[in-house]
């Protein structure tokens, strides 16, 4: 997905957030929305959001010295998640599609999103989506191409919502490798946030080689996902891929690919063609 | 009042919903952004709120040729409320205290914005203003100050608006002057926007000067209003402002001076102290 001019006003809403949220004094605050002001001013009419994004949380770590922002918000979205695991395994348990279930149930993780609002109640959001329509449903599809594959690389998204991954996965029957970020990238997992998810007892845990948002795959670009992470890609039957960033990176890599997400924001849910707080399980396009 | 660094990413939506309602195509949405960028990293820290969205607007002007991209939102405004004015002076003639209904009727009025939000049904605001409880209520003092003065200096906001602002003077004793703005400014009422809300019937209808939003009194700077604006304000025994932007321009200018207006901002809600979404009947302080 490309970057829509919708999405400038948006980068420079993050990058104050995230500069507030580091810790930075008034003079640091305003020296990141300068340099954003920049980026903004150089994008790339075929950038996609988090190829921006990543640029403006690279700013906001070069700025406000004192490490990654989000960590401490990391540490705690995965103890709050933690916190509702025995819960959802109790649904998962009394349900008579589990499939269903545990895919509702990552869709909901998708909430635990540091971009476009930090402001929701988990467990609310577990029971709206729970009972949702989707406003995509290529559920069939993918419970077609999961019982016809040998293994599944899973892309993981926000730390958190490796917990409701987690579920998910332990609902499986094939094994899965569980991708996540290279270093620090806004609210996404590390592999430190997979470990504290218990995500390393159900799944290879590998990182995309990129401490950027979404996975970025074009070997031409300067900031793209290790050779290594690519081959994996490359090699892998199926693909689940969480939330925004790994749909506005991937939308159209082809069939292969499956997004399961809440469309958060009004930009991305034009995109899909679905309204905002949608849900969605959609099957990727060819370029 | 200040520019808070909140207001940055305010400034860039602006800019492009003004280029969009003004017909520009992506290129040229994208030059407004681009000279957006430059604009913002320019801001003295001095600067208020105003000041920052004359820039803005000049450059939207600028790099979409084809006139005032408000002028068919103020026309259809100012229309839409005239459609409501037989039943506000309905809501007037039956009033108990038609000084304070016309004062919520002026600033249910003040929803009319085209900055913050355009998504708004007229009259449920009417409705709720008329209900709602004042978040600063400095009312009783306002209701002195015009029993005691033999004009009115009262400064117009935006188009649409002005009609509601003409059913409370309709309910003074004492004459008025309207003040609108020398030209074309979002979508804030010029003298033609004036008239056509039937304010010349009223009130002495004068221009700022200046075709930038609220009030800028500052004369050792470029664009400022004229000097006999100015001459006129220094004079005046009480002025009752309009709106945010006049909130904003004005918020030290001393006790003469009552502000009238919804808090639709949160930096501007914050800044007085109160939620957004509040109704303020407020007394300028001294700087």
């Amino acid at each position: 997905m490309k970057t829509y001019l919708d999405c400038y006003p948006c980068f420079l809403r993050q990058a104050l957030d995230a500069a507030r949220l580091a810790g930075a004094d008034e003079q640091q605050q305003k020296a990141v929305l300068d340099r954003i002001c920049d980026v903004l001013k150089s994008i790339p009419s075929s950038s996609t959001p988090p190829q921006i994004g990543d640029q403006v949380h690279r700013v906001v770590r070069d700025e406000t010295p004192g490490g990654d922002p989000y960590l401490s918000l990391k540490e705690a979205s995965t103890e709050k998640a933690l916190r509702l695991y025995p819960r959802m395994k109790e649904l998962m348990a009394e349900a008579d599609d589990p499939l269903d279930v545990g895919i509702r149930l990552s869709i909901a993780g998708n909430i635990m999103d540091a971009g476009p609002n930090r402001d929701y109640d988990l467990w609310d959001t577990v029971e709206r989506v729970l009972a949702q329509p989707f406003a995509v449903g290529d559920g069939p599809a993918l419970r077609e191409a999961l019982s016809g594959t040998g293994r599944v690389l899973f892309l993981g998204d926000n730390a958190g919502e490796t917990v409701f991954d987690r579920v998910l996965i332990e609902s499986f029957d094939v094994p899965v490798t569980y991708a996540v970020k290279g270093g620090p990238a806004l609210n996404d997992a590390t592999r430190d946030d997979a470990v504290a998810a218990g995500l390393d007892n159900v799944a290879d845990i590998v990182d995309t080689g990129l401490d950027a948002p979404g996975t970025i795959l074009d070997q031409s670009l300067e900031r793209t996902c290790s050779s290594h992470f690519r081959r994996l890609y490359d090699e892998a039957e199926l693909v689940i891929a969480k939330g925004q960033a790994n749909y506005e990176t991937l939308s159209e890599e082809g069939p292969k690919v499956f997004f399961l997400l809440q469309a958060k924001c009004p930009i991305i849910a034009r995109d899909a063609g679905v309204p905002v707080g949608s849900i969605l399980v959609k099957r990727g396009e060819a370029r």
